[in-house]
């Protein structure tokens, strides 16, 4: 029997979402509360990783039960074993074949800034930049990186990958006070993608990059060429959507 | 010479604003600054305490210095200094008379809560009540806590105290999607008032106490008739006034 999961995290105590020696992980707190629920080790398996300090709003991971069990039940054990800065929202049963990482067909991932004074208490929740930024521009940036492109230039490359094709179908940005927000809607991400993307805009909203050099650092497929990478903090992975 | 400062902070891991023997307070941590800049040590005096847990938009405490100094650099000194939960927004010189708790003439507090399902995220920034309330009820109930009162049902009774009377000028309550957040203005607010208001207002909502009971709660005087006190982490004092 498989089971679908969707939790939200808040990411500022983990070493990000997936297991890795003697760190603490959110993956480690779910399966550590099933081992202790089912007393064997049961894996579970996200629709992708976020990284230290990022969180996620509707994070989903699949996982397999011998029989079938009541889920409001699990739920409710999930969440009283786990620390109380990760939530098990919802627990659903799919179709054997269902891979929370491979069936992904959408995943929205929205990057909160403060272009006013620093904030203490969102210090964590959202990006305190505390300088202005040329909204303006940002959004003609933002006109190149949508459609179907080559993102090598935004993500940190490795020997063993050779797919840095993805679609982003939009990103909107919404700026209300001194807080934007960036929502990207893509078919997938690669590893820092979303906030090289976001370093990159803000280098464009500092004027220190025009709008249309966006085209260059895309076509140039080389990391050096985009902004730095923004930081963890602001970031929050939404939403995945599966085919149905 | 006598200054202001203006500042917020994350309560979420102090034992209050004030000072106390063995505990870590906001005060601690600017008075601590203050010493290590002026080699001597420089009491502030706040508007009022806040609460362990409880967060603060614009706290104002007043403090004084023997000659005039660069306020700018102060407050950079100041925030270099300090954890980066507590940020010091402004310095200004005041009147030499001028008394940053007896000079108050009102003062904001919101409250938030949410009253739909648990959110890891914002668990130490809005409080997770996680159920319905009846809005109508307690914009009813409201009504009845305006104006000069004698509030001592919603208070710590104190032996050395006798003052119990206050005015509140306006409570609002606003309900986008599943935070409710309340915002109370009045001259003055005694220790755990508007928790104990929220707690009496959240039993109101759940049809446990209909809303002219608060009529009787606050004719009775007795801490025993009205709610619980609600949690902490949903208040933040928002603004403090002064006659100029």
């Amino acid at each position: 029997m498989r089971y679908l999961m969707t939790f939200s995290y808040d990411g500022t105590n983990y070493n990000g979402y997936q297991k890795q020696p003697n760190k603490n992980t959110v993956q480690d707190q779910i399966e550590g509360a099933l081992l202790k629920i089912f007393s064997k080790e049961i894996s579970i398996h996200a629709s992708g990783r976020t990284d230290a300090k990022v969180h996620a709003l509707n994070q989903k991971a699949h996982f397999d039960l011998e029989k079938e069990i009541d889920l409001y039940k699990l739920k409710k054990s999930i969440n009283s074993l786990i620390n109380d800065d990760i939530y098990i929202k919802e627990i659903e049963k799919v179709n054997d074949d269902f891979h929370a990482r491979f069936n992904v067909v959408e995943k929205t991932y929205i990057y909160k800034l403060n272009v006013g004074s620093y904030d203490p208490i969102n210090r964590n929740y959202i990006y305190q930049y505390n300088k202005e930024l040329d909204i303006e521009s940002i959004k003609k940036a933002i006109k190149y990186l949508i459609g179907t492109h080559n993102f090598k230039s935004f993500t940190k490359t490795d020997i063993e990958k050779d797919d840095y094709i993805r679609t982003i179908y939009s990103i909107d940005l919404l700026k209300e006070d001194n807080l934007l927000t960036f929502t990207f809607k893509g078919n997938g991400f690669l590893r820092y993608m979303v906030r090289n993307i976001v370093g990159t805009l803000i280098q464009v909203g500092e004027n220190k990059l025009k709008s249309d050099d966006i085209l260059h650092i895309i076509e140039s497929e080389d990391r050096k060429e985009a902004g730095k990478t923004a930081n963890p903090e602001g970031l929050y992975l939404k939403d995945v959507k599966y085919n149905n």
